[in-house]
């Protein structure tokens, strides 16, 4: 069976382009014992993509150039030869950019079985997956909030940040976001029910934005859940309150190499601020307790959440540049099928 | 009564001088109920006190121009209208830099007597006192050292750095120092017992010092107990492992008002570090069982610590000002009798 995937074709010397991907038509292979087939009908899309292109130290190996850029998947298992899986299982998977995709399904964390008869499949790679988990983590594990504080968080009509300001309202908090333009801010407010979000692109210097935050949050920020990084780090951490909560969470600003400094991290010391860097997948002890939430919000319409989807397996990286650009909204998704 | 005092004559603009300090000769004043007066032996010198000059938002309020330096002090009662001190008690106070105080008894944490038959007075001010709780706090609390693993700490051969490893060593990890000077490295090494020390003004640019680092922690780095920040802090980041834990004790390099920004904060995030800010006074309820581990020390002769001396009040300026530039050798007093 012919499929379609799209591989690294070569590391990007700073911002990422089309150049760097190529697409590539193969043969499935027949399975092994334990294998499983899966057709993916949805792939989505992440920032930390971006970071596995480079060659550099991080939380996970580069993905090698010419082989199949990681993703996650939801899609249907066309054939099976481990036990716990038979043709017609919808599931999700690392199933990387491509048509149809081979696991190991012993592998941990790689092919699980989900129940698409109150969440849809693709929700399963946004607001109940790994984004959603992401957010979970990151606000409940780590910020800790408590009803009155505020929270913040930045790409806030994003698949992580529109979940962090819905979970930490439903905790008693205001919720603060930041996003660029006024329709995803209107989103932001509107359909997710932040307390207020500030256009970022609107305010473009220190002095400009920390006062749109002194109005979006008056009594300043006790907890911030940071996407971003850079200028916006800088203003919010200079409106951080005592014993405020950092959760470094993604700095996209600084995906293609350049310098991004804190500039006055005496403020970490003077407000006796935490500050903490995690990956979701390292806390797999807290899936089980933050799906759970994340699945009846989405079931009983109370999370809200918004996807972009591009069509087709080709449409893949330029969707991906977009998506470090912010042009999509919400959740961005390629669908394969 | 006459005695003398010195007070904050103004603010400094940039690096701190003597100009900034007045020396004057006042009246004792008589005792209200439940004051304590206390003759001052000894005047801790920290370099918390030059944030205290600044006029800028902070842990505690500045000292206001014209009102007399804080800080520790250990001496003996002179006379007393509060039922538990008696003339001939020896305490140590929140004195402030003169030679005689009146103190408010009942006010938390601002006298408490001190047994000096096994613990030598000034001590107090150091090892057993609220440098070496600030040590414990830090590497007790807040890195959680585990054996075998590496801490550093910088501003090594201090009255904080000091306790800090020979706490590490007790804990079965490798203890790395940064001091400055071939002396201060040879005591770090040869007294107190840490496995390597660096010497930070041999190595003034990144790769040079990121050079001495991994000949001295070849395995990375664990925690970081930071009193210094700037270069040292960005060299140390970059060493961290997966996981790291660093607290935010001081940034000394800064107290003038330098710039001293994180280079690369990306670290936090792909190490998955954490950070804490942290002042030693609001974490009381860890200064009983600190104080019983430090005690046992020095009382045991298992912790070591060196004292620099200047005699008499007015030498205190000088003195400061040579502590911020790490002209002292461990822990800078005051002896005022």
């Amino acid at each position: 069976m012919k499929s379609q995937r799209i591989v690294l074709a070569s590391r990007p010397a700073g911002e990422a382009t089309a150049l760097n991907f190529r697409l590539e038509t193969v043969d499935t292979p027949p399975l092994a014992e334990g294998q499983v087939l899966v057709r993916n009908h949805w792939l989505s899309l992440d920032p930390y993509m971006r970071m596995r292109m480079n060659d550099m130290k991080s939380y996970a190996p580069p993905v090698a150039v010419g082989a199949v850029m990681v993703g996650g998947t939801a899609g249907e298992v066309v054939e099976s030869r481990h036990p716990d899986f038979r043709a017609g299982d919808t599931v999700v998977a690392q199933g990387g950019w491509q048509e149809m995709s081979v696991l190991d399904a012993a592998q941990k964390g790689v092919l699980r079985k989900v129940d698409t008869s109150r969440v849809p499949l693709p929700a399963y790679l946004g607001a109940v997956g790994m984004p959603g988990v992401t957010a979970w983590v990151g606000l409940v594990h780590f910020i800790e909030p408590k009803a009155g504080e505020t929270i913040v968080v930045d790409a806030a009509s994003g698949a992580v940040g529109g979940i962090v300001g819905q979970l930490a309202k439903a905790r008693g908090c205001r919720a603060v976001g930041l996003a660029g333009g006024p329709d995803k801010c209107a989103y932001v407010k509107e359909e997710l029910g932040f307390d207020a979000c500030i256009d970022y692109k609107a305010h473009r210097d220190f002095a400009s934005l920390a006062a749109a935050l002194d109005a979006a949050a008056p009594g300043g920020v006790d907890g911030l859940f940071e996407n971003v990084g850079g200028l916006i780090l800088d203003v919010v951490l200079s409106r951080m309150n005592a014993f405020g909560r950092i959760t470094l969470c993604g700095m996209i600003s600084g995906y293609d190499g350049q310098p991004m400094p804190i500039t006055n991290p005496r403020l970490l010391l003077t407000q006796r601020l935490r500050l903490q860097g995690f990956i979701v997948s390292e806390h797999m002890h807290l899936w089980p307790q933050a799906l759970k939430e994340l699945g009846e919000g989405v079931a009983g319409g109370r999370l809200k959440y918004r996807e972009t989807v591009a069509q087709g397996l080709a449409s893949a990286p330029g969707a991906f540049l977009g998506l470090l650009k912010g042009r999509n909204f919400g959740k961005q998704l390629v669908k394969l099928t």
